[in-house]
């Protein structure tokens, strides 16, 4: 392996997307020898899962793999790339939840379901369908992702010790998705709240949870090693998502994929908005309740916005939080207890995920 | 193990409750240890879990081992007690993709979660977060099915040999499900199609599946004990859908726990509608467009479509199927290729399944 760690993450890229392509083929073909009416499912979740995407759990998992000096070989990239489908499960699952009409700049799978439904002219309702479809599909890649890890070709003894931590992050990615959804049920807002669902659905289900998984992997895997991956992990999985959270107000929609400030239209309660409301003044409330949230949204609304969370300084705040997160990330990649090929991969993976472009 | 197959059929319903219960309360302390926010989740899982139900799939497990020579163990009751929580997924979803409002004569799951929001005058949309709370708490229920298989304490050998049928199981539960719905798109509706259906989402998954799977466990099964457990959960799994095809049209709400017509109302292109459609007259087919899938069908709408039905022959031709295919199950049940015990339960399963109630 490379001790070039930009290489060795492409070179581990390409083969989680070879893997995850023969998977679906072959899963696809099945699904097809059942009924030819299931083509849609097995080719709508081929193109979500292949068009594009950039692996960060697979390379994360990686990462703590090769941090506890494993080296790359066919079963632990099928079992690295079983994470994708995961990660599929909850981005169809999430975007029906939050009522999002588009991923990465194509339609989300219940629209997509939707589009089909009307285009034929089909009988029922087309939203109706789409959801149901959009339900189905989220729940095959997570019976997908689960198959493609127990049949990866892992030792009964590396099976043995991946599997707690799979269960634990697939747990807590549930936990931190019903604590998002409920607390855009709550009146007011919380940068603790706040914060706890950014290090269950980011910290601890993207980062944390994966570097632990590809580390169980190895024999050699010491309870300081975890602790240590953890250091990087979790300060790192919160940079992440509070990177998003500002990508969702003030990112480029040619990056992001999706429209300009569309948490804004949502009324999405992140880390940044709690932190926005605790400094308003009493005319920046008034504006804010006027139209944060507010499905039909405008550029000018949108503008307006932006200003006043910009104006507040909780953007400033964010990125300094950003910074002085990836810093202790970045302290903890270099920890002795990972091998020296950890050490770069985790400098590496830090730089992509907290300077993400979508 | 008592020879008597009601008695044991009992015992290994209690027990698998037993066992039921301890995991959800292990688990849902857990949960309850992220954020008390997630008491509602595992309160209404631990609720929807151990309130009711037949727990016919671990009961077909069962039987599946026993006929292979097996005797009860706690690992083998964990493992079988799995298949409740993947049911309790598949009811979760579906009720949500079928947009039904009660379920064994509660509300639903979204619509539980649709009067929280309510009664609490919470912030957004209650039906949003209803739904919302519906995809995630059957994820979540996916999730613990498998975690409660792979941590039930089976052997190494007996995991490995029962998880392929376990996939199978799930990727067939999916891809019935997926039918059913595109089903009800159609135009048109098709007795071959809607058998394929039932074959998938209940001779299989249901019955023929849980029997693999329990069979698995055990070293001694043979493909000619897999092939004769699917001689038996095959057409009994049919016979198992018609009746509930039946049920939907017929079924008593005070044991169905359902409005009377419920599939009328919702229009579910199911093996006997398909039926009655190849037998309409002119007259009944202008009432039958009329009436079938108005959700606002009433009681009269409802005896009017049930005497149609009725008339066509179609309600007794699949009563003739029903006992037909109960009666090649029947035949199957008494291979000498299981054990006596097997024998046994495997009869009486089958009456329980073709009589069964709700």
């Amino acid at each position: 392996m490379s001790s070039e760690p930009k290489a060795t993450l492409t070179k581990v890229r390409s083969a989680v997307e070879e893997e995850l392509a023969v998977f679906l083929k072959f899963e696809g073909a099945y699904l097809n020898s059942i009924s030819s009416d299931l083509s849609p499912v097995s080719e709508t979740l081929t193109t979500f899962l292949l068009d594009s995407g950039k692996r960060l759990r697979p390379l994360f998992a990686y990462a703590g793999f090769a941090a506890s000096g494993g080296s790359l070989e066919k079963p632990i990239v099928r079992a690295i790339a079983a994470l994708e489908l995961l990660q599929a499960c909850a981005l169809i699952h999430d975007d029906l939840m939050d009522g999002s009409d588009t991923r990465r700049g194509k339609p989300s799978i219940h629209r997509h379901f939707e589009s089909i439904h009307n285009e034929n002219n089909l009988d029922g309702s087309a939203s109706q369908y789409g959801i149901s479809a959009a339900v189905l599909l989220g729940d095959l890649a997570l019976v997908w992702s689960d198959q493609m890890l127990n049949s990866a070709g892992l030792s009964t003894e590396q099976y043995s010790r991946v599997v707690p931590y799979y269960n634990e992050m697939r747990v807590e990615l549930m936990a931190g998705q019903f604590l998002d959804i409920h607390e855009q049920t709550q009146m007011n807002t919380s940068v603790d709240r706040s914060m706890k669902i950014a290090r269950y659905k980011s910290g601890k289900y993207t980062i944390e949870r994966p570097l632990h998984l590809g580390a169980a992997v190895t024999e050699s895997s010491t309870p300081e090693k975890f602790a240590a991956l953890s250091s990087y992990g979790l300060p790192l999985g919160e940079a992440f998502q509070l990177r998003d959270d500002l990508l969702g107000v003030f990112g480029d929609p040619s990056v992001t994929g999706k429209p300009a400030g569309d948490d804004l239209r949502e009324g999405k309660r992140t880390v940044l908005i709690a932190m926005t409301n605790e400094r308003l003044s009493e005319s920046q409330r008034a504006i804010t309740n006027q139209y944060f949230g507010k499905a039909d949204l405008d550029a000018h609304g949108v503008g307006l916005l932006q200003e006043i969370i910009d104006s507040t300084g909780a953007r400033a705040e964010l990125e300094l939080t950003i910074d002085r997160l990836t810093d202790d990330a970045l302290t903890a990649a270099q920890s002795d207890v990972f091998t020296p090929e950890g050490n770069a991969l985790l400098v590496e993976l830090a730089k992509i995920a907290t300077k993400r472009s979508s």
